[in-house]
């Protein structure tokens, strides 16, 4: 192992992964440079390190030999930032607000099982929900499932009872890889019940964790754990979720990451679809009745209508309505200030940036100094 | 009865009520007029009359005498705009673009049972749906309309089997009177079947309708009589709807005069859920999840976190968030225009505009020559 990816796991060892402080320090200092301090005890900053950290820099040696020795033995894999198995995607979350006291990147992520986690996450969606989920979320949640894998989308989920579980079995049931995200390390197999269901996993896809091997789950871990099923995917939808519970923690991470969130009614009798109604009501996700709604709002064609999708020819109907709207407010002959685009097409200031954004990655407008300029119609490419 | 009331009355018999021709014609003209003109086949403008109108106002004498007997025999009364029982929020119904060739303010209700309009239908809500509904929506509509009921809401509705004949149950179980809006004459028990819930309505409530006596219902009335219903109604919950079904007409109606459209959402795997899930992905209605919802939205503190309705103690706390971001963003010392409004509140023009139409009516804010003015901070007052 080269110094500077053992001074990444020396660091997930020190320090708890998830750990707010580790954004800021790493944007500072190399990971070897803050090993090397906090060994030393020596300050970087005005802060004295957290004694936490010091105190398991006096055994860093043997935390190191252990868990290098476990994850041999297990056949865990260590992926680091820079490596070609790295999802770029985990790096929005250096940018993040912290939530439930935990933020930024991994430092590095333990994988297991088939393929490289770049690649088998590069088109992936994350379908999570409650343990104690219904008959009719599980079903919901394995259709789901089905569906995204049916079309090529990785699904990612934690591997626990209830709706992960049946969104595991939905895409394996369709011969596609899944991604299952541990809170305790990846050598572990938790919950136990899930052993054959994670080797299988891992025959076709990845069974990931940033916790060093040896690492057992705890609350705490399965909040920070959350992150990471959001970071990796490129949405995240919720099946079931009683009303502030846990389950509503990845949406909220996908909420902050800026992807799209996403989910499942169901009867308004059933507490388990209290959180997922509530989300809904809040703003907070979009309502999907199923895979088709999922795949659509994942391709950022979001609720247009659906004829205007069954109908679509250009790639004009493809975009988004505030897109589209956005899209008719420019002109080639001159820039368009985006809150004249925001008055024209009826759009609020946050949602202009983010048609623009969208707009500028499919090469339709450019950013000029006065303004936006159109680059080319949609509907007439 | 007065030539005026007998001149709206008359009018109701030529044209088809809710003929989107009516309006203009009853702002330019007195109603007395109009029906002269027909009479004689005298044009009133450039384009002459339907061969319709003319050709019933050939047996006009016959055909009022017809209608007042059937009604005298039901006991119907004839009410018209100006009368103390007619509800004002019908006349925004003149300012609706037509659906499905209907608008328009009735040109006067005939009305069964006990109370006067104005009054009982003074704090409403429209409850409708799906016929073929499910049990889970038959039980959703009666709940939802015994919350209302509880709370002092008269719940309006349209007779049908399934969705509404569960909401008028569940009001009238609680004792509390309801709304019958008929596609046919108010004389008649339609459907037949609910000739007893019909007469139950009548003894607490108002069966209504705009047909003059002896009409049937045909396709076109039940779409036109559904503007009645979101007319009548301060908001309009869909409890069960198919997609493209016509119980999301009344929502239709309801979203065009710009009142609170709500839908209560199901298992994605009911049909009969598939309108109203679509009514919320399209931005057409707000998820409710039972009465408490309804009762916020009605009382237009909408989807605030439920721990600000809580905790609320202030005028402001009960706005709606993008009334409150209207209000924060104006001042007393000069005016703000509504694009600035925009801008800072983050708001897209077209709900700026509904944020500062509520402060107005609230009394928090009124527009000036320049812009808007605040009037009293409502976390003040």
């Amino acid at each position: 192992m080269t110094p500077k990816r053992k001074a990444r796991l020396a660091l997930s060892i020190l320090c708890e992964p998830g750990d707010p402080r580790l954004p800021g320090l790493l944007a500072a200092h190399t990971p070897v440079e803050l090993v090397e301090a906090i060994s030393a005890d020596r300050r970087l900053g005005a802060d004295p390190w957290p004694s936490s950290w010091t105190h398991r820099a006096q055994s860093l040696d043997h935390r190191l030999a252990k868990a290098e020795r476990l994850a041999d033995a297990a056949g865990l894999r260590w992926v680091v930032p820079g490596d070609r198995g790295w999802p770029d995607g985990l790096q929005d979350l250096d940018h993040v607000e912290p939530l439930h006291g935990a933020t930024g990147a991994p430092l590095g992520l333990w994988v297991r099982g088939t393929g490289t986690l770049a690649d088998v996450s590069a088109t992936s969606v994350a379908v999570v929900g409650a343990r104690d989920c219904t008959p009719y979320g599980a079903e919901s949640a394995s259709e789901i499932a089905a569906d995204a894998a049916a079309a090529g989308v990785t699904v990612v989920s934690g591997a626990a009872f209830g709706i992960d579980a049946s969104a595991h079995r939905g895409a394996l049931a369709m011969g596609r890889a899944t991604v299952a995200v541990l809170a305790c390390d990846a050598a572990t197999a938790y919950p136990r019940a899930h052993a054959a269901l994670l080797s299988r996993i891992a025959e076709s896809g990845l069974i990931v964790s940033e916790q060093p091997p040896g690492q057992v789950p705890t609350k705490a871990r399965f909040l920070s754990r959350n992150r990471l099923i959001a970071g990796l995917a490129g949405g995240t939808v919720v099946v079931e979720a009683r009303r502030r519970s846990g389950s509503l923690n990845t949406l909220h991470w996908a909420d902050r990451l800026g992807r799209p969130t996403m989910a499942v009614p169901g009867p308004v009798t059933s507490q388990q679809s209290g959180g997922t109604h509530q989300a809904v009501r809040d703003g907070k996700a979009v309502l999907v009745t199923g895979g088709p709604d999922v795949l659509s709002e994942l391709a950022g064609i979001g609720a247009a209508e659906p004829e205007s999708v069954a109908t679509s020819s250009t790639e004009y109907d493809q975009l988004p309505p505030p897109a589209r709207r956005a899209l008719d407010a420019l002109t080639w002959r001159g820039a368009t200030s985006a809150r004249d685009v925001a008055t024209a097409a009826d759009l609020a200031p946050h949602d202009v940036a983010k048609a623009l954004a969208l707009l500028a990655r499919h090469g339709l407008a450019e950013r000029s100094t006065d303004g936006w300029l159109l680059v080319r119609r949609a509907d007439l490419a």
